[in-house]
C-alpha cells in the first residue's frame, strides 16, 4: 500500500514469520491455534482451559484481564490479579499467553507476564498507544477497527513498526454492517488482499464477527481457506456461564472438534495445524 | 426463520438438492460451479468459453443478455440475439446456462433458452417478479441485495416458493460496507448461518464480491470452507477487453486452476468438484 | 454529474418546475407538504386525513394500495379497491394523490387515478420500470435506495428522462447504517448535494428516516433548512391502529402542528409553506 | 438510554448548560459556534482568525496541535509549540478556545491553555482516556466514533460523568457509509435523538461530515433546525493553503457568511446566534 513502506511487501513473496515466546512462531506453514475466554475469571478457569488444549490443538491461551466495555457498570476485567492468573498458566503450562492492553501504563505490566500484546478494535488509531507498542520489545496482534478501512489498519500497524517494533500480527474480527444477524461481518476479501499487501501474518478471529457459536466453525475453515495464518478463537469451560460474550464462546469439546476440523482444510491450502493429524473420512465416492 | 415456512429447514438435516437441465444438480455432495463472463458478448466469445470450460471444469455456463446497469447510456446487453447466443452454445456442449432475467415480461423466452434464471441484486425485492418467477417452471438463482439483511433474503425466497416455484438457489455475492478496497464484502458468515436455517441451496459469486481478479482465488476456496453448494465465477477469453466487469474477470487458463485448487478444499469439508481429482502435493513436512 | 447530462444542471442556477395536478407546483417557492397513511385501509379513514389536512396545511395525499412487503404473508396493500379510495378522495377534495407503482402492469391504472407515482426503495434500480415511467405521462417521486449511492441515484433518474418523462422528484428517505435505533440514516448531506448537482426537485421523506414518530419533526425541519423543496410525512387518523409501520406515523393534530413550526424555517431559508402562516413567538429576548 | 444513569434525563425537559471559560455557555437559548482550522500552523493564522471573527460571529477558536493523522509519516500538528500559539491568541483576544487532546499524558498542559477539551472520533472508546477526563477539571467536547451507536456514544459520555466530570458536551461530525461522495454521513436523527435522551448539550460538526466545503453551510443549517446547541466549523485565513483537510475548510468571509445566515434559523427554532442579528430579507410575497 502506497507509503506504508514498513508493512508492505518489498516483493510479492515476502513474509514474516513472529516468534512468539520460545517455541510459538505465526507466518509460516504451520498456523497458530490461539484458544481461551473473553476474559480471565478465575485460576480455575484457566487451569481447565490450559490443561484441556495446551499444546494442542491451541499452541497459546487468550484471556482479558483488562476488558474495554461500553458501559462503565459493566466487569471491567479482574486487572492485576487477572495478570497473576494468566502468568501462573502460562509458567505452569509453558504455553504463552495474550491479553490485551488498553493503555500505555498497562504496557510494562503486561510485558511482564504476557508473550503478545493485543490491541483492541476500538484502540486501533490509539496512536499514542500504538507509539508506544513500537518500543514495547514484545509482539502485538492488532486488530482492526469496527469501521477502519484496508488502508487505515495498514498505516495503524506501520505506526508500530515506524516506532520500532517489526513484529506486528494484523487481526480480522469483523467489520459493521446494517444486518444485526452476526455480530459483525467476517470481512475475508480483507484477509486475501493483506496476504497479498503485507508481509505481515494475519490472523482471524471468527468468535467477535460471528457473535453466536453455532457460526463459529464455518468461519474459522473459511478462513484458514482464505489464507489465514492463525485463528483466536473463544472458549470457555462453561459457555454459558462466560462473564462476556456468552454467545459466542464455545466448549471446551467444541473447541477440540473444530480445530480437529480444520487440520484437513490447512492441508487443503498447504498449511498444518500443529499437533492435529488430518483425519481423511472414508470418502462417500 | 420466523415464518417463512417455506425456506425454513422442517428439521436440521433437510437440504433439498435442485436439478438443472438434465444432469446437473446443486445440493447434494457435488459442488456446481458455474463459469462464463459478465455479458454475452459474441458467439465466438461463449463458444471459447465453452470448449475450454465444459464440463469440467465448469458444469455450467453463465452470461448476461439483459444486463443492469447504473448508467441508461452503458451497455444493456446484447438482449434477444445474446439469448440465441447461449442457446446454441447451450445445445452444441450440452451444457446447461444461467441468464439474469430483470422483468416480467423477459421471463418467457429466457425459460425457452435457459436452464436457471438469475435474479440480480438490484430486484432481490422486485416484489412484482418474484411472484412471477414462482410460476415460471424453472430454478431461480436468487442473488442478495446489496443491503439486504439476511432476514429479507430468506423472504425474498419465500416469495417464490410460497407462488409455486420449489427451486430456488440463494446466491451470496458481497454487501454495501465503507471500505472500498474490495468493491462488496464477502459475507461468509451469512452462508453459515443460509446453512443452518434453510434447506436451500447456497450459492456464492466471489467476483462480485471482490471486484479485483487477484482475490477470487482465496475467496472461493473460502466459501467452499464455509459450505457453499457452489460457485458462480466470471472469467472471458480475454479478461482486459470484457464490455463490463473486466478487473473482475479471470482468464480461462486462471479458472481452471482455480477449480483445480478447489477440490482439495472441497474434500476437506466432504464435497466434491464433479470431473477434478484433488491433487495432493507432495507435504513439506 | 458526469454523463448523468439531463439531469445534471447546465448552470447553476437551473431549477426545474414541476406541476402535479392543476393547481400545485413542486420546485419553486413554496414547499410542497404531502401527507397521508402509509396504507390505504378504508375510505374513512382516507376522508378523516383529507378533511383535516387538505389544503393546508398539506397539498397532497398519500397512501399506499401496493406494498412491498418483506414477507409474502403481511399485508400487501388493498390494490385496485384502495385505488378507488384514492380516486374518490382526491376527486371530493379536489387535492392531488400519490400512490407507488410497484411494476410495469400497474401503471396505466395508477395513471388513471393518481398524479404522481412513487417508485419506492427497493426499486430504484428496476430499470424496466424506470423505463416505462419514461412514457407514463405524469410526474414521478423516486426514492432513494437503501444503500445506494448519490451516483446511482441520479442515474436512475436518468433513465426515466432518457425515456421521455421530463418530471422527476428525488426523494432522500434514509439509508442503512450500523445502528438500528433509527429505522434508517437520513443522509440530508445527499440533499444539499443534490440541489447543487441536479436541477430536479429534492424531497425528503422524515418518517422512514425516523422510524420513530417523536424524531420526525426534527428531521422535517432540519430537511427544510437544509434547502429540501417538500416533504412527504407519515400521519394516520389512530397511528396506533396503522397497518403498517404504527411505530412512525404522526397523528392528524401532531401533523398540523409540524407543519405549523415549518413556516419559520421555511422562511429562514426563503422558501414558503403554502396556506400557513409564519407565527413568531415573542422572543425571550 | 437504559441504565447510562448520568448522562440520561430525570425529566423530559432536563437540560445541563455547561460554562467554557469566563463569559461562554452551551446549552441555553444561545447558540454556541465555534470556528477555526483543523491544525494550528503559525500565529499568524491564529491571529487572522480570531481578529475576523472573535467574538462574533463565532464565540470560541478550534485548532489542533495535536493530531491523530491515519499515516505516521503525515504531519502529526504543531505539539507544544501549537500550545503556546493557542495560548497567546486565547489570552490576546479574551477568546476560549478548544483542542484535540489524544492521550492521557497530554491532558495536563492542555488544560493549562484550553477551555475545552476534544475527544477525537478515533478515541470516544479510548477508555482510559475517558476516565482520566473524568478527573479533568475542564469541560469535555465528546465527538462520536466513526461507527459508534447511539447507546456507545452515550455510555462513552457515562463514563466521564461517573468518573467526576459533569461537563460532557457530545457531537454528532458524520458516520461511515457506502457512499464516498460525502466525507462521512451527518446523522441529524441522532442529534433529535441525543436531545431527547440526554440533559448535555450537543453539537455538530458539519465540515468532517461533508469533507466539501460547499456542502457545509446547507449542513450547518440542518443542524441548527435539527436543534443543535452548537456548531463546530472548520475555517482558515487561506483553505487552499491548509495543511489538512483542505477542501472542507471554509474561507474567513463564507463563515461569516454562513453564521448570518444561521442567525434566521435559529430564530425560527426559538435560539439565538450571539452577536448576529437575524436580517430578514424582503419577503418575495
Amino acid at each position: 500500500m502506497k507509503n506504508a513502506k514498513l508493512v508492505s511487501k518489498s516483493h510479492p513473496t515476502q513474509q514474516t514469520a513472529i516468534s512468539i515466546g520460545d517455541r510459538t512462531t505465526i507466518g509460516g506453514q504451520d498456523l497458530l491455534i490461539i484458544g481461551g475466554p473473553c476474559a480471565v475469571e478465575s485460576l480455575e478457569q484457566m487451569e481447565t482451559v490450559a490443561r484441556h488444549l495446551a499444546h494442542a490443538p491451541v499452541q497459546m491461551l487468550r484471556g482479558g484481564v483488562f476488558k474495554p466495555r461500553t458501559s462503565p457498570y459493566s466487569f471491567q476485567g479482574m486487572g492485576d490479579a487477572g495478570l497473576t492468573i494468566l502468568s501462573a498458566v502460562r509458567q505452569r503450562y509453558g504455553i504463552p499467553v495474550v491479553t490485551e492492553v488498553m493503555s500505555v501504563h498497562q504496557i510494562e505490566s503486561i510485558v511482564a507476564h504476557a508473550d503478545l500484546l493485543q490491541v483492541g478494535s476500538r484502540n486501533m488509531q490509539n496512536f499514542d498507544l500504538l507509539k508506544a507498542l513500537g518500543e514495547a520489545g514484545k509482539p502485538v496482534l492488532l486488530k482492526r477497527g469496527l469501521a477502519a478501512t484496508l488502508e487505515e489498519f495498514v498505516f495503524a500497524a506501520e505506526y508500530i513498526l515506524s516506532h520500532g517494533n517489526p513484529d506486528v500480527i494484523l487481526c480480522e474480527r469483523g467489520i459493521r454492517s446494517f444486518d444485526s444477524f452476526t455480530r459483525n461481518i467476517l470481512d475475508l476479501g480483507a484477509v486475501v488482499a493483506l496476504k497479498q499487501i503485507t508481509h505481515l501474518p494475519v490472523m482471524v478471529d471468527p468468535s467477535h464477527a460471528a457473535g453466536k457459536r453455532e457460526l463459529v466453525a464455518g468461519l474459522a475453515r473459511a478462513a484458514v481457506a482464505a489464507g489465514a495464518d492463525g485463528l483466536i478463537i473463544e472458549c470457555h469451560p462453561e459457555p454459558e456461564q462466560s462473564v462476556s460474550d456468552a454467545r459466542q464462546a464455545l466448549s471446551l469439546p467444541e473447541m477440540v472438534e473444530l480445530v480437529q476440523s480444520l487440520a484437513l482444510v490447512a492441508e487443503a491450502v498447504g498449511r498444518r495445524v500443529p499437533g492435529v493429524e488430518p483425519v481423511r473420512e472414508l470418502s462417500a465416492a
